[in-house]
């Protein structure tokens, strides 16, 4: 999808909200676990209830993979399902030597057609060119992420005096552009979206940890947002996991409507 | 596999030869492109040609994912060929979040039973912590790799003038031990492994980058071994795409044999 694509839905929507399927095959509710492919079940419904409030999805590879092949099966069903309006994140924080995140970026982008897969930015330079080489085809690099393990080494501070998320962020723009490069700022990390904002201004910053892990939503569009909003707030368990029972997908829908009328008041502001 | 066991097959042995499956569709001999399996034709071959000389395999998760599906099962199948007496590792350089690692581990501890996974850092304490609740099961950590890359983050000094990597290897060693972390390092930084050496005296290193990407198994040995050895140097393409046609098996026999004979003349000095 191209950016001009992403920004207008954004504004027709008056929503940056991407909803994440995290689903646990263990989470969902009882009366799906008999279906024939429980997991695109459970997705079907959270896409129809949440379709209209969201302008991304973004499946988390882990929860796939965990089910052998099956899962992945169910993962591409589910990738089918989301309406071509929406964009795609493939989660799977991937990263390698160049011949394979090359192999990477191919099952992404070729063989599951995602719009944007999450990277790790560790390995450097050539873990993260072979992504960048499909056209209207996005990285989401990994900056200041919404964890505690965060701490460790993104929050470490170089020689210069700056943070490795800095270093990130600097020498990752030199790899792409805002037309192909977003970056993972934490929800929880709110005030340090202003200097991530000095340092990338343009690039759109996808930002986990509103809901579940307790980042505030207006913090994160305060200190976050740029002309174009520049945002794609994810929230997963607090919306797909907001009911448990038959009614699962009309509790998902409101608490998509919630965040997503939310989003609304900020950017009429 | 407990570290004992490891320790005991590379001196039965005197080899600590890692064969990595880069298994690559498209680089595997023509006839067998039309077997029922390829993928696992391919391997069943390379591993009944290299298990004498080796005492690791590691299939590289990227090449089989890229198959869809059908990759997972080529994997199951080629994992549940390797001998019991071979250590195991899903090179597959995840990490997230701790719920999502704890499926990451999940999928390659129970669902496949590999003995080990690499994991990347970046994202700190709680996404390696769910891989290390496993019982001789084994983290490989990110330290150093071969890739040009590597000098974008991990080769920068930090506030104490100390690299990223050094702090990688200093702040891991708080969350497992040498029974069940190892590190990456890369071959192409031999001189590098003395300095890696002080830091992790007892822990294992996997070192790749011998072979197609120039390292020097003489360098890597006399900077990098310990006591135990604490060295699994990888091998992919050199070892597997050493022929080309139905001869193949003998040529990554004879590639094989080469590296474990030096190992032996090294481990015997």
């Amino acid at each position: 999808m191209k950016r001009e694509t992403l920004v207008q839905n954004i504004f027709d929507k008056q929503s940056f909200l991407c909803v994440g399927l995290d689903t646990d095959v263990k989470r969902i509710p009882m009366f799906l676990r008999n279906a024939d492919d429980p997991i695109f079940e459970f997705n079907k419904q959270i896409i129809d209830s949440t379709r209209d409030q969201c302008v991304a999805y973004k499946p988390n590879i882990a929860f796939y993979e965990s089910l052998g092949p099956q899962g992945w099966i169910s993962l591409e069903k589910t990738l089918n399902y989301i309406p071509d309006s929406h964009f795609t994140i493939a989660d799977a924080k991937r990263g390698d030597i160049g011949n394979t995140s090359q192999m990477y970026a191919r099952t992404f982008f070729e063989r599951y057609d995602f719009d944007a897969v999450t990277v790790a930015p560790y390995m450097g330079i050539d873990s993260v060119l072979p992504f960048l080489e499909f056209e209207d085809k996005w990285v989401i690099l990994l900056a200041l992420t919404s964890n505690q393990g965060s701490h460790d080494f993104q929050l470490q501070k170089s020689i210069d005096e700056r943070f490795l998320y800095e270093h990130v962020l600097e020498t990752a723009q030199q790899w792409g552009n805002p037309d192909n490069l977003m970056f993972v700022v934490g929800a929880t990390q709110a005030t340090s979206l202003q200097q991530v904002r000095s340092i990338v201004p343009d690039h759109f910053l996808l930002v986990p940890g509103v809901g579940s892990q307790g980042g505030d939503l207006g913090a994160v569009y305060e200190y976050g947002k740029n002309d174009t909003v520049g945002l794609l707030v994810n929230s997963s368990r607090s919306i797909i996991y907001a009911g448990s029972d038959e009614h699962f997908g009309a509790a998902a829908a409101n608490a998509s409507t919630l965040l997503a009328k939310e989003m609304r008041i900020l950017m009429a502001e």
